[in-house]
């Protein structure tokens, strides 16, 4: 019988790789049982509250914060880049029309794969540091340009031309909206957004890191990062926690709803995580902004979320769930206007600040991640049968 | 000190995963000590030996040789999904003007994107394996024609329409050069395709399981494989291999060319694989081809694999460095008339069945590929500065 060499040096390792470590990062880490998240070595949500998202951008590829002038520098490249190549731009309405329903992040990963070309981005191993980091704040700046324009051709408008005096993030709700956001509302958006830039190892991190190891340029990475985001296990809640919302319609049917559910056993979106063995710091953060809005919708959620944990606790001790990212996200989304098709897209709009550095990180390395896998069909060979 | 949970609970695995085991497979395997691999049960240069490139596509993706009646249905089918839906043809044009430089493979990656959204793919696990596998088909099948669409448009060239009256490969090289190809060409390269489809679990096979494992789309899966494919540590050799052959250019200098470049310390392209400690199969098997041609070319490359072995048993001895698959893979497309430029995409126009067979076996499985990394940057929170 032969022997398989693979499995004779192979390792075991649990399902999913979960706790499987791949490598060694300086960009972040969550601490699940503390409630603790970090970008190098601060904070998220203390840069979330304190600094504006082209400064975490910059400390995430380029490994510090920004002094004034690296600041103004950045925003200044940053804000030029976010208008299109003509090239780029001419192929959004046929993306837009030809994407139909599936929306503007499968017509983001065309997009951003398209860019990439028109932009000549090389192979990571065959370029330096600089000009990896170049391409991947070229594509990061172009994100929102492509979502709102896919976006809005979706819906049979014009897209809206960046403007470069706005911040990134007020760009993006004026680019999506056609009108000036308030500073309110812009705020609250670029919070959200500097508190999802990175999470930890997730799998379109993971997946930008595989592809960025065989050498591939940058828009491969994170075209492959898109599509794994676009997975319903992945980066696409977001908007049902505010389903649940809706379904649930009211104060007085929270307790009924929410029983049902758990005793029926389903899930309840927008609450547990993976990883989080208390709040979820983002969650903490976000619900305080939601706060800052005020009105029926946030004390509606804040009541839901009272009755379910308690009605968690009461069913299901012991489990410490809470909400997650996903359902006060959803609020502060739809307190500033998003509409929620674009909700995980506008996550992307963050993540690919992560997604950016992973990438510039890996390129340092120069090993390819290729794991095994282990052969468990019938024994090979068997005689190809005659063709009938 | 703040305790690190994911590290608590973290397991250690050897760098880029080598050997680590990520999930079972009745796919197929590759035996290195042995210079044997298979698809499913059947050696696989049995198949390319005795079948057609559909039967072994069926294969992969249904689990077992077609039958008469099945061969023609799916012959019948996938020759029909040759022909691009009008809205991605419309964008190909700029899709090639784009890529420009870039080349086929980066326009692959954008026209396979849109592919997907203009044929509705859903969600992996939205849907059901029947239509999963229709969705693999409907892209595999348009591989070949985007490919050369793309290839044609860059050099200011009309596309060639597919034909349903030829088979797969024979149909590849027809849209390729506008001319039906001799019967012998279009076998070797039907058998070059064949012996490629899969290659135990390399990394954009790894990559299209690991965004098929977010639930994501085929087309999200196929796109992140195709970037992984084109970085230069995985898809980027074959037309090095025949760049090797073209420097030392005539027979007097291959044995003074090879001495040099392995005092140096340097690699021979086109030979040593991290797998294989003996002959490469699929080498073997294109030789053979190879020699069904004849030629100068053929007899210039045995020649040098001659020297080159010769050389590095006396310079490295116990080494046992052999031709791997590009080295006659590259004469074969060379004899077949293909452009240099083509012979990664040829390699992607197999590879996508062996992709699109790991995509359907991932889907089967409901578990999210999500490893970890460890934090070894400075010990956080570090307070948030100031802005300057």
């Amino acid at each position: 019988m032969p022997i398989n060499t693979a499995a004779s040096t192979s390792v075991d390792v649990p399902r999913g790789l979960a706790g499987v470590v791949v490598t060694d990062t300086a960009l972040g880490d969550v601490r699940g049982r503390e409630g603790f998240y970090h970008y190098r070595q601060y904070s998220a949500v203390e840069l979330a509250q304190t600094r504006g998202f082209e400064d975490v951008w910059y400390l995430m590829v380029h490994g510090g914060l920004p002094d004034a002038a690296q600041r103004s520098a950045f925003a200044a490249r940053t804000a030029e880049l976010r208008r299109l190549p003509d090239d780029v731009r001419a192929v959004l309405p046929a993306v837009a029309a030809a994407s139909g329903r599936s929306g503007p992040l499968s017509g983001l990963r065309t997009a951003l794969s398209l860019l990439g070309a028109a932009k000549r981005f090389r192979p990571v191993y065959d370029i330096d540091a600089d000009r990896r980091r170049e391409d991947t704040i070229v594509a990061t700046a172009a994100v929102p340009t492509l979502l709102t324009a896919l976006y809005r051709l979706g819906r049979g408008l014009d897209p809206v031309e960046p403007r470069e005096d706005l911040p990134h993030a007020a760009n993006y709700l004026y680019m999506l909206t056609g009108s000036e956001p308030d500073p309110a509302r812009a705020r609250a958006v670029e919070q959200y957004l500097i508190s999802t830039i990175d999470h930890g190892f997730n799998a379109s991190t993971f997946t930008a890191r595989v592809i960025a190891s065989t050498g591939a340029d940058v828009a491969a990475a994170l075209t492959g990062a898109v599509g794994a985001l676009s997975g319903p296990l992945h980066g696409g809640a977001p908007s049902r926690a505010l389903d649940t919302l809706d379904a649930i319609g009211t104060p007085d049917r929270i307790d009924s709803w929410i029983r049902e559910r758990v005793l029926a056993g389903d899930r309840i979106m927008g609450f547990g995580h993976p990883v989080y063995r208390t709040e979820d710091p983002r969650s903490r953060m976000l619900r305080g902004i939601a706060e800052r809005f005020g009105g029926p919708l946030v004390d509606f959620a804040i009541e839901v979320e009272r009755h379910v944990e308690a009605i968690l606790a009461e069913l299901k001790p012991g489990r410490e769930l809470h909400t997650n990212v996903e359902f006060y996200a959803g609020v502060v989304m739809e307190l500033c206007g998003l509409p929620r098709e674009m909700f995980t897209p506008t996550f992307a709009t963050a993540r690919v600040v992560g997604w950016s550095a992973n990438i510039l990180e890996q390129a340092e390395d120069s090993k390819i991640i290729r794991p095994a896998a282990r052969y468990v069909g019938p024994v090979p060979p068997v005689a190809v049968p005659e063709m009938s």
